[in-house]
């Protein structure tokens, strides 16, 4: 096990990681901007960990308000839980989990009381996320056989969240707890490398077998009939789409292309099921992702570059969704979910 | 017009492409070990481009030949093309190129005329190269219109040739004699980020307007109608498939999926019309191609890493293929070629 954030003598603790796989470092977080900041600049991310960010963020903007009465320490809560709402656009469970700490907030009736419910409800809702993840583990395994070939995209893993993770937590399932001979093909995931940073670093430290790829080297290793599932992790989960890490989509169309099953892994709290994808604001970042990498200049520095963040894979792409109550099959039933 | 590679008191200068866009510098090669290291280190690459290498490479070994007499001289020189040969399997212009300046030394009476013969047959294919680009892009520039958005990979421009280019320079054609309103979306290509080293820089020195993309941002800018042709150069078209860089095979996927016109540009001397897919070997470059990016690691040392240089594309994906001597609908004619 390996955490990714949790709470400590009034600061939040995170794995920096921007520096993996160089360095194991941990950020000490003391104020909301610092973690506001730790939010854009991708210190923490992945949908399930933003939302443990976003919590912690409430529960620490409860701890450093100097407020002299409730009503001024909902304000102070209120305009951090704004500031972190406006780092990124995409992720849901960001907005979900800033939403559930807030109305314990609310229903305190004096400050420590809103000081105590917030880091409790933000303790309760991390400690909720690994058990959430381990129960996507197990009901994702089923889907997996002895000597499956997983292609998966970006990082969503225990670095993504809590703990344990959301597709690699259904491999981790199926490999450490079930003995299955699964292994994994990561791709890189330009332009931040998540894949080759972080999943590989992850897998590689459990001892699951791992091969690293260019994103666009997929297609024909599927041609090539060796890849068997896919299996990825989401940001936000409407009815019609799912929207995760830019070239998600473009997996799911070459696994369609080579009849290879589509898997999404997600906790319900990413599910945003009242919305449709043109509800959803696309983040976009950056150019200079694109222009550097290191010391490196890889184009011209006045380049025009186009650099999402998420794409949205279309429902009619996806084979199912794990989450941690059951298997869900597409098209997503209108009557909400289990 | 910006030469790639010429002639110069009995050496080969070329433009180094390593060092593209930070530096625009001109390396000077004066034996056969170093043009084979300036080839497999990349410094040199490109289809044709490569052709031209391998002409003037064996015009070299025979002006550093000391042999005694015709036939020690014979030996010298098919050494060096044997040596030039083993450096990148899959490019078929590079053996085509070697071969018809062989042809020429072969063909020679005594040790000057082969010195001569071999340089003037190394120069007349330059020359030709150019020629037949600029007539490639004559007879493709009438499938663009104009307000098309051409989404290219790699980079098939005047880098990748002596000089003009083969997918770019269709476009050039277009934009640049015909005055068409197209622009380019060119994906940076991994690993080696060909597309926005190369592909960008060329394409704004001559004012063409271009956007730098990640190669996995290409399936879901055609989903949003924003690509409106894929237009990719050639290393080798067999009869049922055509092998270019990594990627390409995703985006000829992607396009069908999407109905959008799927191009390639290649001069006949791509053609391998005796051999099919089988046939071809992929070359299979190191994998620290993916592992680090400048002064920076991107993954663990010890990864295990798939980094093949080229895919194949089924002649079903491909729209037409634009030749200098006309545009070919697939299938391809058992017939051979115009």
């Amino acid at each position: 096990m390996m955490r990714t954030i949790w709470w400590e003598d009034e600061h939040i603790a995170l794995i920096d990681q921007t520096v993996l796989p160089e360095r194991l470092e941990i950020r000490r977080i003391g104020t909301v901007s610092e973690l506001c900041e730790a939010i854009v600049s991708l210190k923490v991310r992945g949908a399930p960990a933003l939302g443990a960010a976003g919590a912690y963020g409430v529960a620490l903007a409860c701890h450093l308000s100097r407020a002299k009465d409730e009503v001024e320490m909902r304000e102070d809560v209120l305009r951090a839980a704004s500031e972190l709402k406006s780092t990124r656009p995409t992720a849901t469970n960001l907005f979900w989990a800033i939403d559930r700490v807030l109305e314990r907030v609310h229903g305190a009736s004096d400050m420590d009381e809103m000081r105590t419910a917030a880091l409790h409800e933000a303790e309760r809702l991390a400690h909720e996320d690994v058990l959430t993840n381990r129960q996507m583990g197990r009901v994702g395994a089923e889907l997996l056989e002895d000597g499956d070939v997983v292609l998966t995209h970006c990082n969503a893993g225990a670095l993504a969240c809590v703990d344990w993770g959301t597709a690699l937590g259904v491999i981790r399932w199926a490999v450490l707890e079930q003995g299955k001979d699964v292994s994994v093909v990561a791709c890189e995931t330009r332009p931040l490398n998540q894949g080759s940073r972080l999943t590989t670093w992850e897998l590689m430290r459990d001892g699951i077998d791992v091969m690293l790829i260019c994103d666009s080297a997929a297609c024909s290793l599927m041609r090539a009939g060796k890849v068997s599932k896919v299996l990825v992790g989401a940001d936000r989960i409407t009815r019609d789409a799912v929207f995760n890490k830019i070239g998600t989509y473009t997996h799911s169309v070459c696994a369609k292309e080579h009849a290879i099953p589509f898997y999404i892994a997600a906790p319900l709290s990413t599910f945003d099921i009242s919305a449709s994808e043109s509800d959803v604001v696309v983040e976009q970042r950056d150019g200079s992702e694109l222009v550097y990498c290191g010391d490196r200049r890889l184009a011209p520095e006045n380049v025009r570059v186009y650099n999402p963040a998420f794409d949205a894979t279309p429902m009619e792409n996806i084979t199912a969704i794990i989450t941690e109550r059951g298997v869900l099959y597409p098209p997503l039933s209108t009557d909400g979910l289990p």
